[in-house]
């Protein structure tokens, strides 16, 4: 582990000067085609939030300095990690997509991060783990922020519904009454990763709850939230308005058409060379 | 055609007091299932750059509230009108997404919008067409603002390529001394619609200049481009640091899983009520 940052300690004074939580935004990400385009998206997205610092963890052996520019670019305060997936652990050509858990590496890395950087007690902030290719309203990044342990809300286009998550009822909208779900309903929290977010003192409480490649299909974030301390979704906070919004769409970039590029390539034509890297 | 806009004298008299050059962003939209979602992700982005004016239009016989909404919450100027396309021009089931262009009726209703808002010689803008499924870097937004006639820079993953669009020699970065294309190459602009930026006092004075369903196919852009005045391609004014940087991605977003859904539905399982539509 290696790590590329701003200044830690200058970050901390602000957070006790001014007294506000700071949203810790964990992205797991990996060297592709739309790379920089997922993560010039998110930029732009969190651009508009105050108090956050972004957490970015490359999947490979060495950081990318595509990334790093991209980051630095960015102009908000951030830190650049890298952790590599076991060879073991990596998708497979003739695999679909959802195939393996993914960033699981990435993710625990960012949770040593913060478990290293703030101090229980001190430092006032929010996890939320948000991927690179994923849509969010900035509403959301506000709701999230009085998240006193774990905080929920509705995801679109999760678990192959319209949209899965939370219910509240017409006479009470800050408790949560159901789960809207199909996959694994019985799951102890039926939930996708963008659909939660955690006060940072549980995760330096729960010293242990991780991520985990042997764990059984949609169990990462049910053990997770387990390992956190919590025993079933009713103890959730619901946000956006008791879970009557969408602020967070699971989206998904399709690969670009290249055909024309592999032919030519194949026939020895370069591109003409460019500063940046597509 | 009606007009859902914030008031168009207090923005004149805003160009006119600082004098600056205002942005014009004209985005073609229909609905479907991650219209929000990208409209949300063009918000985000959007929100990042000052003095821009952004025009939706819908492909609709009337304009939806989830836009309005959408657009009212995104807290930037913005004019949100609608225009149909013919019955005869709408995409069919079997044809691949490419093969009909797209947006032209919207396109040209943005067109009719600046030359009925602005007055040639007194208000200065500039217009990008910029469709929400693309990734744009900020940076290309003050880059444009600058444009005297029209202006161009690569587009990455346009025409089967990695990137698209024109080239500068190490010698000079302020002149292009070639077009990097595949697709139809002899086109007098072999350039995407994502491409190019065009000072608004062009589209004031080339009152005719226009997209047309009735067009060979490319030839969307290269006809615009002479109807405006110009000849060759390289009367354009290179940007991104001399056509050396990606700025934009022509990126697409998959259609979401739905398959659970469509099962449940055909049982008559009805998703919980929600404040919001997805």
């Amino acid at each position: 582990m290696s790590t590329d940052e701003k200044p830690v300690d200058a970050q901390h004074l602000s957070v006790v000067r001014t007294g506000s939580v700071k949203l810790f935004i964990l992205t797991a990400t990996y060297k592709r085609l739309v790379q920089k385009a997922e993560l010039t998206r998110l930029c732009n997205t969190l651009r508009n939030v105050r108090d956050v610092h972004w957490i970015v963890v490359e999947d490979g052996s060495s950081k990318l300095n595509s990334t790093a520019f991209l980051l630095a670019k960015c102009g908000i305060p951030y830190t650049y990690l890298n952790a590599e997936t076991p060879p073991q652990e990596r998708m497979r050509n003739n695999e679909p997509y959802w195939w393996r858990p993914k960033g699981i590496a990435q993710r625990n890395l960012g949770l040593q991060w913060i478990r290293r950087t703030l101090v229980y007690g001190r430092d006032r902030g929010v996890l939320y783990i948000a991927d690179d290719d994923n849509t969010y309203d900035i509403q959301l990044f506000e709701e999230i922020r009085s998240t006193k342990r774990v905080s929920t809300w509705p995801v679109a286009f999760a678990g192959e519904l319209p949209w899965e998550g939370c219910v509240t009822s017409q006479k009470n909208r800050t408790s949560i009454t159901r789960m809207w779900t199909a996959y694994k309903p019985d799951r102890p929290f039926p939930i996708d990763m963008a659909g939660f977010a955690v006060n940072t003192d549980l995760i330096l409480k729960h010293n242990h709850a991780n991520f985990d490649y042997n764990r059984p299909r949609g169990m990462q974030e049910s053990q997770f939230l387990i390992d956190l301390g919590l025993s079933h979704w009713s103890e959730m906070e619901p946000k956006a308005n008791g879970c009557q919004q969408i602020l967070v769409w699971h989206t998904r970039t399709a690969d670009p058409l290249l055909a024309t590029w592999r032919r030519l390539e194949s026939q020895g034509v370069l591109v003409p060379p460019m500063e940046d890297t597509v």
